[in-house]
């Protein structure tokens, strides 16, 4: 399978980041616009998502990356990734609704809960991915990126290509352009985990990865064994 | 990491796999077998246990593999594999909690559910391992193999080697037994993946691989990258 072309072509369509600001937000921007993609960073306030965005150029000095607000950020794209932590997640995706309408909306978000015991999936009735889904019903979502570490986005290897990307979601298309843009993060596509509700099942798995990362002192991801790739 | 050498010390407790006649238990109980260890196979029906353990001896002619009823399986065995479906688990392990008291119980069993949209992990309170743990106090439940599949087991090579094993537990001495049990399949150790209550997590995981082998028309696993094996 071959890596995404370091340039993207014009059609590609400029990739919002709803909590740009925060480590697996900031991260996965990196990745998109080390790839050639153009970011636009979104915060709550503006001028934090202008100092994420200026961080990353300064990595990266030709990347097409801004910030805005997150509403300001999301009109201006035609791909959202929501990376905003699960405390006040409902609340910011209705409040950007408009925005979002229509569009392919990427959640990452992982509902987790901590405790003198470590990390757990809190016990939801739906994903945070199926809540954005219900409360916006014209967006075309897709839940993937939840697993990859925001320290080795960050960091400088080309690929996290020990790893997979695994996308979930209803609609083909949309999720077909998330299994793509999974290459800028592991250097191959994405891996369709299948329908949008199997989120529940990927989004608490975090868990048990930030559990394995505080026994082994590491970074874990996830693979998946017995593809092509 | 060293492999398990092929026969098991003199130590090595015997394995009883409850669900024996299963693929997921008759293939755990053919590794199991395969690298040394002594496995009685449990089954409602004592005839059948006795035809499955036949069908592993006749692939592995000096192993060391009986039938019996299920309880009386669990009775012989210092650690016993729970590896039934989820429907009627509760009632069968309550059924067993006298051959299951004070021992080792290791559940890899899968709640999930089947509809046209494919599999899906059912919304529980909490997980299979968890439940046994609530009707058998005295046991020292482990969850694990939750994720390897069964025609893999059952299959020739030496050790599923691209997969690996996840392990939870609140019974750290348990745990190892598990992590160090999970040699025979992976040829390394399982990973502990944390408390017991992260079965929740990895018990529907199992509902995401059915769905990747579905669309990819592989056997899948599961492989955590960052670790140093």
């Amino acid at each position: 399978m071959q890596g995404p072309p370091r340039r993207s072509p014009v059609s590609t369509p400029r990739i919002a980041v709803v909590g740009g600001t925060g480590p697996q937000g900031k991260g996965l921007a990196y990745r998109f616009a080390r790839h050639g993609y153009g970011v636009v960073l979104g915060s709550r306030v503006a001028d934090r998502a202008d100092e994420a965005a200026a961080a990353i150029r300064e990595r990266l000095p030709e990347a097409d990356v801004t910030g805005a607000a997150n509403a300001d950020a999301a009109a201006q794209a035609g791909l959202v990734l929501l990376a905003v932590p699960y405390d006040g997640h409902d609340e910011l995706v209705a409040s950007l609704a408009d925005a979002l309408a229509g569009k392919v909306v990427v959640s990452c978000v992982n509902p987790l809960g901590f405790d003198k015991q470590g990390p757990y999936g809190l016990p939801l009735e739906r994903s945070a991915a199926e809540s954005a889904a219900t409360l916006v019903p014209t967006a075309r979502v897709v839940g993937a990126f939840h697993h990859v570490s925001a320290v080795t986005l960050w960091g400088e290897a080309d690929y996290l290509d020990h790893e997979d990307v695994l996308v979930c979601g209803d609609d083909v298309d949309a999720k077909q352009q998330v299994i793509e843009l999974a290459r800028t993060v592991t250097g191959r596509d994405g891996v369709d985990a299948g329908r949008l509700r199997l989120a529940r099942q990927l989004e608490p798995l975090t868990a048990v990865l930030i559990s394995v990362n505080k026994r082994y002192k590491t970074r874990s991801g996830v693979a998946i064994s017995g593809l092509d790739h």
